[in-house]
């Protein structure tokens, strides 16, 4: 991996890379509280507290790891009393001899304007700053499979509670209590644990919840409306993701509802024979809008509510749930290697959502598809 | 809640507030993805995208929502022809005739370097943002109790597994399988779980691997050597934490292990002792640290690593894992209503690492303990 660093004498990035998924790439050090990462023309160095430094010399990918006291004890001789983080910083770069640096278009202002106060220039970087993170390389193609089975084994917990459900007055009974949205996640989140890969936020919305995308849900079920669940858990070893979703129904399905989980249906069996080498993200997406238009499903604000379709088609994954490439309106062309979900979605007011989601690889071509769970809406 | 403004027009956040607690606190509102959030003197003012605009009205402690899509209009309309974020954001700025804002010191660079350049006056707010997140109201306090009756739930389910374990030939077996650190791990989040808590990072580290306090544990553990648990999980409901950890010992304990438990517990229970209304968060690590010392418990780098005690004797928890105050070289005076965590540790290769930690409520005259787990080493 390289980095074209232009006219700057380093990059710098400075946080914690559980949450910056950029610093984890580059170091593959997975901390959860802030470190310091420098990478000039020659080496990669680390600097770390001395809760971290042992950690980080055995896992770190980079040449050289510092003690923050170190340049602690330094900023203290240069004349900082009780030196802050930005403090030892300084003196760190002052060390290292940089003097003017690429940093990531999320990098703290506050540190930022103390560290150009003190002389150092700050520029920053193009968005993405590592674009090749786009471009899985096997290993990573199989940790995401490896988490997409995770999410698939949650999705088939969800699938077999609801099956066992009994359904009295509309309401979905299991072993005699009522069955709800947390119930389900708790069967969902269990399943997903015992792959050692954890779920947050993961939605379980019925009927008019689910016309809210990022509703996650809450409450009983009932037949005849759709189910809409999506699960989206983090592998806790490798760090990677993986995404699905499923609308389902239990008992009778009313007529409407079907016809939109089968236009939903095309339009994402379609989307997936457009994802390949070369593709544009932004075609792909104009194609399901309009495949839902010419199908009379018409998207837009009604009654106080968007409805209809007012989302992307799909989104990369990897480190984050969501990183580049876009198959929305800013997507662009697809290259192999890349990893993205396919997932249109309609939701209507008085009817329900609907949403199928798989994640497949863009290969030359065509698509690899991750994804095997079935994409039956009938629960019986 | 207030907010001092000073010379600025308002107060602007950009960002994920399922990552910036700030952001969470001053709009209630969890969102996965970024939104704006403007708080002027008059009110507070949020921007969403269509994907959240309805949950955002429902939900947000605000003023105003208001859609992406009408100042990405009116960014078109002023001539960009595919506005960014920035250039949405700037069209907000300027219908709301806002030019002189302050933002938290985590502000993105690039947004600011864009806004800034725009003419824009930004200035950094000090740190912290909202000093009163300190102080938890009680209904705050009774989210950090049940995140922590949460966090116990999962210490028991981990007593209970190494009590059911046998011992052959100093390793752990529980039905018929090695005990391992994962296993362990499953069956505490697993207890969360039901709780409807997320642990993350949960720390089970046996032996040598407790030497590293942030090492989450892997592989076989061993009888006779100490196993530290530490669990801080996120309660979903309220988004706050609770943390708790112990140390156990399944089977005969070696003497050395028992003195320096015994050691680490007389520090945890004086500074339990110290903690209170005006007390200096500084002195009581200091008197932890001089404890140790006293005991002839030595810290400092030997033999390549650090040993001894290394870390700081408690932070604040709330939506944070790690918020202010802190119990350690930079602690201040202590305020009623904080909530701290109290854990010292000690450290040392070949013999394991040894920590116990109870969260706690600063009152006047001495401390609400939130925290009912015993602290008993030995597990027959």
């Amino acid at each position: 991996m390289s980095f074209q660093l232009g006219q700057a004498d380093a990059l710098l990035i400075v946080g914690a890379s559980e949450h910056l998924a950029d610093l984890y790439y580059a170091t593959r050090f997975r901390a959860p509280d802030a470190f310091v990462f420098v990478w000039t023309q020659r080496e990669k160095v680390l600097m770390a507290s001395s809760l971290e430094i042992d950690r980080a010399r055995q896992q770190a990918d980079v040449d050289r790891v510092l003690p923050y006291a170190t340049y602690e004890a330094k900023a203290r001789e240069a004349g900082c009393e009780n030196p802050t983080a930005t403090d030892v910083l300084q003196a760190l770069l002052k060390d290292l001899d940089l003097q003017h640096l690429l940093v990531p278009s999320d990098f703290p202002l506050g540190t930022a304007d103390a560290l150009r106060e003190a002389g150092v220039r700050l520029e920053v970087a193009p968005t993405p700053l590592f674009p090749q993170r786009q471009i899985k390389r096997d290993w990573e193609v199989e940790a995401i499979r490896t988490a997409q089975q995770g999410a698939e084994a949650g999705m088939a917990a969800a699938a077999d509670m609801l099956r066992a459900a009994q359904i009295e007055d509309g309401a979905l009974i299991h072993e005699g209590q009522p069955l709800t949205s947390e119930r389900l996640r708790r069967a969902i989140h269990g399943a997903l644990m015992e792959r050692d890969c954890t779920g947050q936020h993961t939605i379980v919305a019925g009927g008019e919840q689910g016309c809210d995308p990022h509703q996650e849900g809450h409450g009983p079920l009932r037949a005849g409306e759709p189910i809409i669940i999506d699960i989206f858990p983090k592998d806790d070893r490798s760090g990677y993701f993986g995404d699905i979703t499923r609308t389902f129904v239990k008992g009778p399905v009313p007529d409407r509802v079907r016809a939109l989980y089968e236009t939903v249906l095309e339009a994402h069996e379609n989307a997936l024979k457009e994802v390949r080498t070369g593709a544009e993200g932004r075609a792909i997406h104009e194609g399901v809008q309009a495949f839902f238009t010419a199908q009379g499903y018409e998207t837009g604000e009604k009654d106080g509510y968007m409805q209809g379709y007012f989302h992307g088609t799909g989104h990369g994954l990897g480190l984050e749930i969501h990183e580049a490439p876009s198959l929305g309106l800013r997507g662009g062309k697809l290259q192999a290697g890349q990893v993205v979900t396919v997932e249109p979605g309609l939701y209507y007011r008085g009817l329900g959502g609907v949403r199928v989601e798989d994640t497949v690889v863009v290969r030359d071509g065509g698509i690899e598809n991750l994804t095997t769970f079935p994409k039956d809406l009938d629960i019986p």
